[in-house]
């Protein structure tokens, strides 16, 4: 009935889905409790805030129509003024380019800033999204190890002292995904320096940054250099059906996107761009509800920690969550993530083998749990689970 | 301050923005009569009927998490089931991909359906964003005219019998744009079985069918053969801001733009895609609202036609619209209308000269015409603007 063409056929084949998505697909059934997605808590979502929201733009009509490749206005700057606070020196809304989601802005970049053959830096862990951007843009990529400090700027260096001159160095910098660890302050002042003494840019991608727990994260890579592109997204804060993202970065780098974007899907919603502007200007409501965010988040991750410590001691290390959505563990025995997945799943527990995540590190013991979408009792069970898994593979 | 690599410079050198787009900029001026825009009216868009479904998806909690990146399932059947209507088959929900207007469908497809290289037919004049996306993509472009009567297969015809091999046909079959023609069914159908006899896709861009003014629009290309990709969306009949559009095609393609979505942008907002479900459902309320856009934008298309064919008689040929947006007009003398716009921007009134849409056949005398934002008295202001622009460039 339908024409496979060698140019289709190629893509079908040349295209990898992510794993990650796949296991999820498996992992949807009911028995199960899964910590292996990658979603905010739908049931913290302001639901009714943003009907109001909805409500109030609708009575104008310009908020139906098509609007500016670049964003809806007012959006812009909104993002500028908060920009301007996190970055510490004032961004103007022409360095504010919207997208559709962060997971745009890293694609538009990819093909304004790589060439094929170019080659990128990632951390290892890396974020499979960015993965696959780079790789479909043809890219060369070169990945450093994540430390409990952020990607480790000793082999990075060692990496430019040999000679290598990456295009772009990609990092998830605040509360990794899937690592867990935040950039030190000293690292990120070091990371910009090479980046200016080097020539490339810095994708700081930061989805999560304020997702906090008991302190702020540290100031952004991009306040230390002009050559950092900032991207995130109102998707874990608010609502990710609202597809708002957004860059920051230079207006040359800023126009080339917008070429690409008009080309790419016009333009964005400018209803449900009008609807985030009026969340984010709603200052009171906006810090309580990111602080109710926080504060469950930050509740379930040390549960998670607690019961993964209290279960599985010495045999298990994991990060100690100071925000964000993830925790990255390592059995510190022999024990195979992926070996082990369909015993879990068997069990009724879902999780991430680490070796989803791996370019070229790959540690057959690691795993990344998500601890936002179950509540403290249902973490506790997920433990339970796994630990059950495990005796059912040793035969116990 | 900022960092020139090499990559961006040569982007920013070889990306080109769109002539229409950076005319619009110039056409915004208050005391300007625009017929130089491609919008649909936004004073006939549904805001009531859209805060209304708004509330109501907002009712449930998981409209605001991330979706399927092949869309809001409960939205890709009933695009399933007025497709199958309107080609008269059965087209199943698999073969539904809803993409972030029908330009992403297009820009997907490129992605998944062309090697650098390969040959794509498009028409002359043609729809310039998909002119836009065929040259990212690398492809080989080659016109062919329009008639009245839509596509000259004829000269498609010898095309092939040359040797040509098309990987894509792309055509804007129903109320072109920017040439307000529609090809006819016999031609239909003999496009459709000149692409399984010679094994290229049709990519059938049919945004404005349902603007038809007396009589419905023939029965779609893609009813006479399942190698016709059949693209649409809702951003003429309902709003543009829901950025809902779709592609039909079979399973393995629809699998294929799939893995591109999900690094392109992850997937489409789950609100938006309910909204325009709930509305979509609503066949009562959509009927009479599709009859009311139709109704307008037929009494200003004649409106126009009647100024234009009063005013100028023989000097000026145009297009009889039958639906859509646009109006396609020619100087039967030497007036070119790219040199004549500056004076009809002083004069107050702005239109698109042909030029902006050419492939290759350039004729000067050409201009398009977008008959919907403007209501009747407006219409004809605007003609008696374009009489005294070429009364001032004539120096009468």
């Amino acid at each position: 009935m339908s024409l496979t063409t060698p140019a289709l056929a190629g893509k079908l084949a040349g295209l990898q889905s992510s794993a990650i998505r796949d296991l999820l697909e498996l992992t949807a059934r009911d028995d199960i409790i899964s910590l292996a997605g990658g979603l905010p808590d739908a049931a913290l979502m302001p639901n009714e805030r943003i009907a109001a929201a909805a409500e109030t733009a609708l009575r104008d009509s310009a908020v139906l129509q098509y609007t500016e490749s670049s964003g809806w206005p007012a959006l812009r700057e909104v993002i500028a003024a908060r920009e301007s606070a996190k970055i510490g020196r004032a961004v103007s809304s022409a360095e504010v380019f919207i997208t559709h989601g962060s997971q745009q802005a890293l694609s538009l970049l990819a093909e304004v800033l790589l060439d094929p053959g170019a080659l990128v830096i990632v951390e290892d862990p890396a974020y499979v999204g960015a993965l696959q951007v780079f790789r479909a843009a043809g890219a060369r990529i070169v990945a450093v190890p994540l430390d409990s400090e952020g990607m480790r700027l000793d082999i990075l260096e060692d990496l430019l002292a040999a000679g290598e001159r990456p295009a772009v160095v990609h990092t998830v910098s605040t509360f990794h995904n899937p690592g867990g660890v935040t950039l030190t302050p000293e690292r990120r002042r070091r990371l910009a320096e090479l980046a200016e003494a080097h020539g490339f840019w810095i994708i700081e991608d930061d989805p999560y940054g304020e997702l906090w727990f008991d302190r702020p994260a540290p100031a952004p890579v991009a306040s230390y250099s002009p050559q950092v592109i900032r991207l995130s997204s109102v998707s874990k804060i608010l609502a990710p059906a609202l597809r708002v993202g957004w860059l920051i970065a230079p207006e040359n780098v800023c126009r080339a996107v917008e070429l690409l974007k008009q080309g790419a899907d016009l333009c964005g919603s400018s209803l449900t761009q009008q609807i985030t502007t009026d969340l984010l200007c709603d200052t009171p409501w906006l810090t309580t509800h990111i602080d109710t965010i926080r504060t469950t988040y930050g509740t379930r991750a040390r549960t998670l920690v607690t019961a993964l410590r209290t279960t599985f001691g010495d045999r298990l290390h994991c990060t100690d969550p100071t925000g964000g959505m993830f925790l990255w563990a390592e059995f510190t025995d022999t024990t195979d993530t992926t070996t082990l997945l369909p015993t879990a799943l068997d069990t009724g527990v879902a999780y991430v083998p680490g070796a989803a995540f791996a370019v070229t590190n790959t540690t057959p013991t690691t795993l990344r749990l998500c601890f936002t979408t179950s509540d403290e009792a249902t973490l506790v069970e997920a433990v339970a689970r796994l630990s059950k898994a495990l005796r059912v593979s040793a035969g116990v």
